[in-house]
């Protein structure tokens, strides 16, 4: 790999901080929260995050950047960008971003723009979904507007995902047990998980024997429909930390009542990508286009960063290129059990057609290859869909801050990680967005 | 005022260039066009705006912002993006923003944020909305979700500014005269713009007299509900060709088939405000408080930029400060007749209270001291929502590059101006983006 000069790495290695983050208490039928409510208690809570061990003023958030899907629908209400500047007392700015499920990773990358554009230094992303006011029947359709309407209408998300996980059983023999296996694992994950909307567990046989939605999808293959809200907060304040600490002679300690930039989980690569919003115009439907070519885009752009950065870090020099196969964890977007299975496979987690008998093998969960959605996933720690983008930043940031407790032989243990990746979905495929995290 | 090193200044001159713009032909009650249809024109329409003359491969297109507001109830139909993106062979990654009718304006401010980030080098906006398949009545209904649902249910649009007209009136003696002055001109303005939804001029008995709305206003102090889209395209390439023009002696001249892109239109300034969403909680209601802190950030950062670049041109060294007074020409945020005369005094064309009078006067048109809303504004050119903040942009920055013509004596002549702003709103006014253009 070519040397980085001293001048490109200044400029590349300005890291987005995640220095708080925060997920409604919990994700669910929550009856007696309206939006309004959702959106005041993830902005309190993730200044609550920041503010409890440090030295924060709220005013130091410049801007906020709320992602939702359909609030317009669901709650009356549109124009979320001034519900919720003006809880925070100083009227950030603020703006809504919408791309379907994917509306939260959307939002990520918005205010990332307005970070590494210099105008803003820390920004808040909130995501927030009021679904459960709502007919399910009615919030089925408002979902079906995620896909092409001119073309697709009449199919609900249910029936489209049936359709690829049709087309992945005829060509790689993926089977009713797979399936059944993803949602037995995230239902598990889920367990441990205090923000879970569904905290119970599943055999196979009881997945496989759901009631049917829309075949070969049951209910128990289908996330649920959820309020919820998340949020984080970004900053690249002090980015530079680590290099003018060394600079200074290394002391790279924050002073307490400081936040130790330095120390917070660092966002190194994200991709985005699209392809056609109908499945009837796809070159496959056994592969999501838009998630190989964002997970692309994000691994070149992660490598470039941590290129730069080691570098200048005098444990490290030059490193062999950072693939799949460094990633430890991942959140990905498994708003049906086949679209985890295609979600690994495209993500370069396992060969393509490998995926569903990785699951039904235990290589996607503690103690496999790479742990799969130790939220729960969509699948079991709720969809509120304008969320579930932040959602999956915010609940990596906290894994790689204070490592996820798992049960050993008889004694709890404490397993951490060091990067992982975020995966979200728009529609069927149509806007893909990945995040990779660093500890 | 202090001098700009030549560091500082190769960090502040990064200027956004508008090199294509496009309004939908035209705005109104476009029955035989859907959303998809508008989109598609308005895709092609930009395209070709910058290719007609110039080597311009769309694929330079390297994201798309698309601005819309209710979509997913107008037209069943949400992530725009997906929509926006296939229709570019090279799928460009996209995102929706939505900020009610400040729509337009975020997303551009977004896109923005995309491009000074130093992620893409050449952007475009679109802003769409397609309002007329649906009941008219539902229309006010949907709008209003804008508002503040939990504060304002069951006030229209119409309701709210019609509070703050009789505010206004209450405290500065602002008349029904002077209220049918605004619309008078902006009917007026409109028989020269091609694109405008009315092309009918009125006499201020008849303004005064048409049918009740909302006390004081009435049906020809309100804009329209619109089909249309507009859209821009972006660019920061060359953006230094001014200042790497004059190193290598001058040599300003594009080859013919090269995008001139210092001339240009350049967007010098932008800012962004937001407020209480209820006028419930608002401290005035003869003043929008985010049109005057957007105003003063919008000119701040003009200031910069001015005085950056000028400190690099021989032509000028430093120069007063630039202020409102050297604006020419304006599109504001008219949805209501009072909502011109609020815009133009907060504004700061007019001092507080004298906006009214100032246009029956004739001040806000050609001739006057500074021309408010030459397409005709949304009273007049029309009000598809999202489509409104990329439409101002649009049209102003033709109008920069073309100039416009006027009536003289008996002949034509054409006026051409250095300086624009765009003034857009969302809601009553918990949202404004205020953009300063020069030619």
């Amino acid at each position: 790999m070519k040397k980085q000069n001293e001048k490109s790495v200044d400029k590349e290695v300005k890291l987005v901080k995640i220095i708080g983050s925060y997920v409604s208490d919990h994700f669910g039928e929550l009856w007696d929260k309206s939006l309004n409510d959702l959106i005041e208690e993830a902005v309190l809570g993730v200044v609550e995050s920041v503010s409890e061990n440090n030295d924060f003023d709220p005013k130091e958030i410049e801007a906020v950047y709320i992602a939702n899907m359909a609030s317009g629908i669901f709650n009356n209400q549109l124009h979320l960008n001034a519900i919720v500047s003006e809880l925070l007392e100083h009227f950030p700015p603020s703006i809504r971003v919408e791309g379907a499920c994917a509306s939260g990773s959307l939002a990520m990358i918005a205010a990332q723009d307005s970070l590494n554009s210099g105008r803003y230094k820390t920004v808040m992303v909130l995501g927030v979904e009021k679904m459960t006011d709502f007919n399910s029947n009615e919030a089925t359709k408002v979902l079906s507007s995620a896909s092409d309407y001119s073309f697709e209408y009449g199919s609900t998300f249910p029936a489209l995902y049936a359709l690829l996980a049709k087309a992945h059983m005829h060509k790689y023999g993926t089977t009713r047990e797979h399936l059944s296996a993803v949602s037995v694992k995230n239902h598990r994950h889920a367990l441990s998980n205090s923000k879970a909307h569904f905290k119970k567990s599943f055999t196979l046989k009881q997945v496989s024997e759901s009631s049917m939605v829309a075949d070969p999808l049951r209910l128990l293959d289908c996330s649920p429909v959820s309020d919820g809200a998340s949020a984080v907060i970004l900053s690249t304040k002090n980015s530079g930390k680590l290099l003018d600490a060394n600079k200074a002679g290394g002391d790279n300690k924050a002073s307490s009542g400081e936040i130790d930039y330095k120390n917070k989980p660092k966002i190194i690569g994200f991709g985005h990508a699209q392809d056609y919003l109908s499945l009837a115009k796809r070159k496959s439907l056994t592969s999501l286009s838009a998630t190989v070519k964002a997970t692309r885009n994000a691994f070149k752009q992660a490598n470039i960063n941590l290129q730069a950065c080691n570098s200048l870090r005098s444990t490290a020099g030059t490193r062999a290129e950072f693939t799949a196969k460094d990633i430890e964890v991942a959140e990905v977007h498994d708003c049906f059990t086949i679209a985890e299975i295609l979600a690994i496979e495209d993500l370069g987690f396992f060969k393509k057609g490998t995926g569903a008998q990785a699951t039904l093998d235990g290589k996607t969960t503690f103690g496999g290859d790479v742990v799969i959605n130790p939220s729960g996933g969509l699948k079991a720690c709720g969809h509120p869909v304008g969320a579930t983008g932040v959602k999956q930043i915010a609940y990596l940031a906290e894994l790689l801050e204070k490592g996820i407790k798992i049960e050993g032989d008889k004694l709890e243990k404490i397993k951490n990680f060091k990067y992982a990746l975020a995966h979200n979905v728009g529609g069927s495929g149509a806007t893909v967005v990945v995040h990779i995290l660093e500890k």
